[in-house]
């Protein structure tokens, strides 16, 4: 029996993310998000979402750039504090003790902590409703290399990353290994060809 | 020491969503999508991004709706099948022993069988390159009780919800539970405002 829950901006799983923008004065700030995804793959882009109300939105839209660090579940603590605490008012990073530097690709900093982070360029703006939706392209993608698997990319693994339940308000880890794309669709019998 | 690895389509943690829309001659499809997420609170809207070769574009943009369903971890090799294999060719959904029913809201067939689906209306489309963003209002969610949690909400400990890993290409099953939004902010050490 299907039970009807009402029009909600829930679905699973949603990322944890920290957005990191310059203010006005060069001053690194971050915040939480956890509206967004991948939304193009060439050239490749990443979709945030930003309420006007928040620092981040006219820092972003000033500089036309922003960068999406992906935190592990043991920096949890601080990304629930950039998502409460504002930057207009503290030093954010600093107070979660963490430092940046500059993204040599777009103007925006990289949170040193986090142990992967996608530099972004603005490229389009779409006004929702309560949420701008803004599309990033893609420039480059740092990583530790301690979060690197052995073909050279980031291993969910190593980074850990978080996955935010939204509604009910949980945040969860990366469970177990499922299976890799393509492998598990043999499992369906091959079906006969749509017949007009 | 941080690396470059390139301006790639990649972030954790990513859905992964059943895409269903009806086809001109009214027949169920489904697609599997990883490009997406939610995009705006009031009103509620969520993204997904597809490529115009894939079935799933003609049909959503002709008929402005289209459901995302949430699969459970037991349904993956379905879920798998339904982005290897094509709509055009069979019929996938009955493939992979599973059925659907018209939503009340939207003209998109609902998959019985996944735990949970969002039914969306096409509000905005966004041509980014090889991929096309589609903001959907949420008009409503429709969940199996099974899956509801204390506060009537979907619990993901009980949809098993699955998160995909672009680029390595693997699938995960959610984590534990690390916290509540909100609740875990208080471990860092209140901070001086700024000074100019």
């Amino acid at each position: 029996m299907k039970k009807s829950i009402g029009a909600r901006p829930l679905v699973f799983t949603t990322p944890v993310w920290v957005v990191a923008t310059y203010d006005p004065e060069g001053r690194p700030n971050a915040m939480t998000a956890s509206w967004g995804g991948i939304c193009c793959s060439r050239p490749p882009c990443v979709s945030i979402s930003l309420r006007k109300a928040t620092a981040t939105y006219g820092y972003l839209t000033a500089r036309k750039a922003f960068t999406v660090g992906v935190p592990s579940e043991a920096q949890l603590a601080a990304v629930d504090y950039f998502g409460k605490a504002s930057g207009r008012d503290v030093d954010k990073i600093a107070a979660a003790g963490m430092t940046t530097h500059a993204s040599d690709l777009v103007d925006a900093p990289i949170i040193n902590e986090l142990p992967m982070t996608l530099e972004c360029r603005l490229i389009h703006t779409l006004e929702i409703g309560l949420h701008t939706l803004f599309v990033g392209e893609i420039l480059d993608i740092k990583a530790d290399e301690a979060v690197l698997g052995e073909c050279g990319l980031p291993d969910p693994a190593k980074v850990r990353p978080v996955s935010y339940a939204p509604e009910v308000r949980l945040y969860h880890g990366l469970g177990g290994l499922l299976g890799s794309a393509g492998s598990l669709a043999s499992r369906i019998d091959s079906p006969k060809p749509r017949t007009e």
